[in-house]
């Protein structure tokens, strides 16, 4: 029994009407419940059952908080969520929706890209006071050596799908970041800002200074 | 400049000579050295110069720590460090090594493959009670996904290249543990000890409850 | 002629009036006849011509089984059939379909992941009772080395399709599995229940002890 | 505890010593002690301690068998072991000694390759009356699909890294047999003859008609 | 200017329209027009202008011949067509169209598969007699071994994309094409029944014995 | 019994006195032997037991032919060899030995690179006289392709592992012959010199106009 | 801020409307606007609100240029533009906005693949008064070779995923343009018309002799 | 005939005596002759025959200038030559020496990672001034989108194998670049440093504003 955190359900592949059940009966025992990768029909059905669910359509996730833990928990460490482009924002809301659905509090830097890095270089006094850094880019992937470079923490990269030819669909994003030259960076599975989230969350927990 | 931490020398691919010098030179600014993937070649020149480092000879890392630095830093959380089989032992080596020099205490849990989950289980308490799990695993590299669901710290998995045919040089564990099914999994690259202690380390850093 | 042992019909690429005449022509000299990967377009025209033909919707599965083949062989050996996520049922009911018309009894052990190990060591003594397991995991498709660790008997391993990312749409299940370390795993192709279910009747079918 | 199974020592990356000292201690609690992957040198090492032990320099094993053990069971089934070519020899007999350190008998059928397919319909007969039979193949691995249409017992299917260029490794004769048409075909890793041996015999136990 | 050969139009990508003009223009200068990935869309706007050309809906080729072309040429020699299963029938059939518009008498032998081995035997003698074989096949594509052991003559091999998970499209019968113990064998793109057909056609072509 | 054609031995991974006795049992009932992949070793063993055998070190392969043999089969078409660098050489000269000991002229265009395309146009003519084309290429393999264009013959194309990098030994030239766009041309495996000259000499062998 | 150069809007994953204000805002500090990937939905919002907007339907490009940006820069050196079949010309149509939007003078040649080599030869003298050339092509993409070795400027070759089976989507013929054996070759990313024309029009950009 | 340029020997394979008869060969009738990938050895015999060649052992080139071409020619633009680690300097030197032999100046920034970026941005006076600028990268190959966002001219990337893991011997940081996301980025093969240098230098003649 995992005391706290959410309980959460993955949605690909499953009915509308299936989802809604496991969310009604998952609300009754826990505190906080969390949907991923749910379209908006899915949502429909939720919100019949359970109109205090919240959506965001661009993460695609599907959330229920009891009041007491709408707040992130002020004891924990900020994580600081940077993602390159555009196109990388449906995964990186993700991220955002699961870290603070445990509790963390999240502050976003979007849109900061490698080609244009004096963008990314404004935010590093923000980004050396966090306690945890997701990184989320698709095309090359080259974001998360860069910011893995100028902070001393741990970096969580979440490569996306992001990209054509020769991205193979992440997997370019993916080497990128396994074979980063920064220390301090370690990698979920592509497009999984589900886990970069989560991962991140538990690492900021721990920092209760 | 990146206070506290020790200063790193990757040796691959560098002349022992060349590792001696730019070790001797760290020496003299720095209360921690480490150098990885060093050759006992190359460990005979370094103590020729620095009598005080120490070589692992199954981690193939080379290690100059000024007397203060040599306990573990009690104020950090524990590292738990899970490896499978025999021949993972080098890397996880390597990730000990890492973690210790940057100040984490580690506690080493060998030989626990998931073909014989019980010994795995038996750890169970003394797993929970880490801020951070390492696990090394090559063939399959399922331990993480394993480890991954018994514990509620970040779990970080290093796959390694051992295996033969169908492995791929540690490709299927790499794709093992990035598909983890267990929350709280972050990989680095195939063999890469030094990536996963450094990284359990900095997590283990903020845990100062 | 293979006595006994169904006529199969792989029902991908055809259309769903030449699925239906063939499957009227193999009733004719069959006792039992299976169709896999049909659509319930393709099994409206089958129960056109043959209405006691039985459609299985989650296995898209169409079979017909004179009377007499309803009925497991009691002298066969048991059949364990372990799957870890919903979304691996497909292919875990196409593996039953099939073991079960070949005549072996079958017991189903579904959604038993490994990140929730202890709710799979429930059944260890049950899966120690059969004669051959069969494994049906996605994702990292880590379950197989733990069956096959637990049990001394066959264990045939059945990677899906189901994933994401560093999944490659499988590959990932498949290679961890052919690389497990336990003994006695052998594998078939992604998403091959048919496969699975037929191996493991050959199987159950030689233990009449 | 694997009662009546022997225990298995895989050399790889082990020093000759290491492999001695653990050969030594298991043969004081065992039958049946086996070694794969083993060097000369490390034969030597081991024979030193163990004069009984006994050497295949072709499968590179070494086996220690109590003398009651040395008869195959004859209550088993048979294993019916065919081969490619020439080349393929190496995995074959690791195949065989495991097969038959289980206690398993085996009949030979080598250099039976699908370029002259008269030849294995020579055996035909013979094949139909084992209980499981093991098909080692590198280069295209056709050989899996004949032999498993052929013959109504479960196939294992072990390929071979023998080749060159677009054989990969192994890559191209495993895919081969993965993908094979003929039902109650499954596979092991590249190379694995001792998977292939071990899972022949796991099944060929269960025939005891 | 390729005297006597077809010309031919490669229809994907292009629009009906587009490929209707161009069959045209060259019907104007040309005793043989062929297209190749047709749809039917396609063929409805190729006949209002030209009510002559022939469509194969399975090979997905439309065809014009000047009459004196329509017979094959005697003095050629046979082409054998060889396929596996009823979902290789497209590319057959492609191949086919190809080697007959050029001017070849081709046999076809279908649903020949080596899974059943004793069905190709039966036409032995016949293949024999041929001056070139195709064999197309999906699945593993083993067939073509097979077959190039049995025969004297050229033997082109086409691998088609039929199958599923670690066929990978194709892949998995192109790489056993390729490593082929087999003398005589050697191997066109995936799919490809045009470059089977067209190939087969000009060897078939040299044999004026 | 394949009458006509030499018997061949694959020496990769044989003893050089496993060869020589081989070598020595073919002699007597064969007018043709051929020993490809043969070091000097190999062929130093070989002539001691047949001292008309005969090496060509480039090739790497040793030869037998009663003296009726020596002279090509002025019936056949002729086998025009065209090779791009120099680094290919080793390939080509196996395909020109193998093609020659079976009976057929070979002429011989070697070091015409694509990257110069002048020197290869100004063989024009006698590559149009061929009956059959084989082409040797690495790196990009592009020559294929152009050589196709040219010639109204059947192309072999046979892709070498040299180069370097994204050459992925042999791959990238493999992939580019596979999917030329000239027709008219088949393909062997990567480095497969024998393998084109047995097909091209089947076929010269059918044109005997 | 990047002074003349056109600001560039990638509208893969972008709404109509969004890239609409996108394009309406650039246009008010810019005296060029390009956006790449763009659909005629999107184009039917884009002019809208400016009428002056420009759509090649090919090229999937739209385009604002100040009426003194209209004309080429007569300083530039020429850009020759050499494509291979009709399937590559919507990347070619990209390459070819890309460069003329940036101010180079592109002159196009058009339908020019290696397997009719003269075509491409009769151009000779056009070609070698580029300051740099583009190459085009799909399928094996061995025109960047030929092309290379003709003319002494800079090629920047840019692959196209038109092909089928063995293409893989395009990755054969990124290989075989990154194994060029022409000097002078460097490669963009699969369909990257937009790269290769940016990299074009820089290089021309310096030709200023 | 090309003019002004030097010829090139890639001595890969090719046996010491023969380099340095072709050496000297070409050192006739050329003003610049350049090998490649030549060990010691071959410089050794080259010396022998052509005292003034020159060895750089770093890059494994040996060169032959007339002494006029042996200062850079003052018309053409500056290349900047930017490297990662200490471990890309072999294929760095490559370059460098490549592109001086062809008479770019050419200036050297190495050991500059993304890791570290504020060296890199030290440096941005520098490189802005460059007509080129090679990037060699090994492990993630990041530095190429980085540079490629900074400056204005064409970026050329060379990736390097240096590296392990899931750095696939160069693959990794290959796919980074040919995805950078910075426009002005082409790229040639791994560790293709002749290949950057000569691309380089046929940009930065174009430049003599
Ligand atoms: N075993 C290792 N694997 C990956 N990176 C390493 C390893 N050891 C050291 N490094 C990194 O390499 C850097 C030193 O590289 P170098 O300057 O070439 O000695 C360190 O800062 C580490 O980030
Ligand atoms: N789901 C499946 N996956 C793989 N092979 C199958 C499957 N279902 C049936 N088969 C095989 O396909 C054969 C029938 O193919 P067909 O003649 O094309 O209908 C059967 O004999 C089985 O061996
Ligand atoms: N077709 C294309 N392929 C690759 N990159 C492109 C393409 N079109 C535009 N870009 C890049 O994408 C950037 C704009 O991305 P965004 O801000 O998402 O609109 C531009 O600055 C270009 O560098
Ligand atoms: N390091 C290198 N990598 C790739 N190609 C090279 C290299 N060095 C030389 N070359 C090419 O190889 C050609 C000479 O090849 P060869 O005639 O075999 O000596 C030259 O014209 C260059 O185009
Ligand atoms: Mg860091
Ligand atoms: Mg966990
Ligand atoms: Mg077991
Ligand atoms: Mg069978
Ligand atoms: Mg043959
Ligand atoms: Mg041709
Ligand atoms: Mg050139
Ligand atoms: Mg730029």
């Amino acid at each position: 029994q995992r005391q706290g955190f959410p309980e959460v359900i993955y949605c690909q592949g499953k009915e509308p009407h299936q989802v809604a059940e496991i969310f009604q009966s998952l609300v009754k025992h826990n505190d906080n419940v969390l949907a991923t990768r749910a379209s908006d029909k899915i949502f429909n059905k939720v919100r019949h059952l359970i109109p205090q669910a919240r959506y965001n359509d661009l993460a695609r996730t599907i959330i229920y908080q009891k009041e007491a833990c709408k707040t992130p928990n002020s004891k924990y460490g900020k994580v600081a969520l940077v993602s390159a482009g555009t196109s990388d924002l449906a995964v990186a809301e993700e991220a955002f929706e699961t870290a603070q659905v445990m509790g963390a509090p999240v502050e976003k830097f979007y849109d900061v890209g490698v080609a244009g890095i004096h963008r990314l270089l404004n935010f590093y006094d923000q980004l050396t006071e966090a306690s945890c850094v997701i990184v989320v880019a698709g095309m090359e992937g080259a974001l998360a050596s860069v910011v893995g470079g100028l902070v001393d923490v741990p970096v969580i990269a979440c490569p996306t799908s992001i990209g054509y030819g020769a991205n193979f669909n992440g997997l370019s994003s993916m080497l990128t970041m396994l074979n980063s030259c920064a220390s301090g960076v370690s990698v979920v599975n592509i497009d999984n800002g589900f886990g970069a989230g989560y991962q991140a969350a538990l690492i900021s927990k721990l920092d209760t200074r």
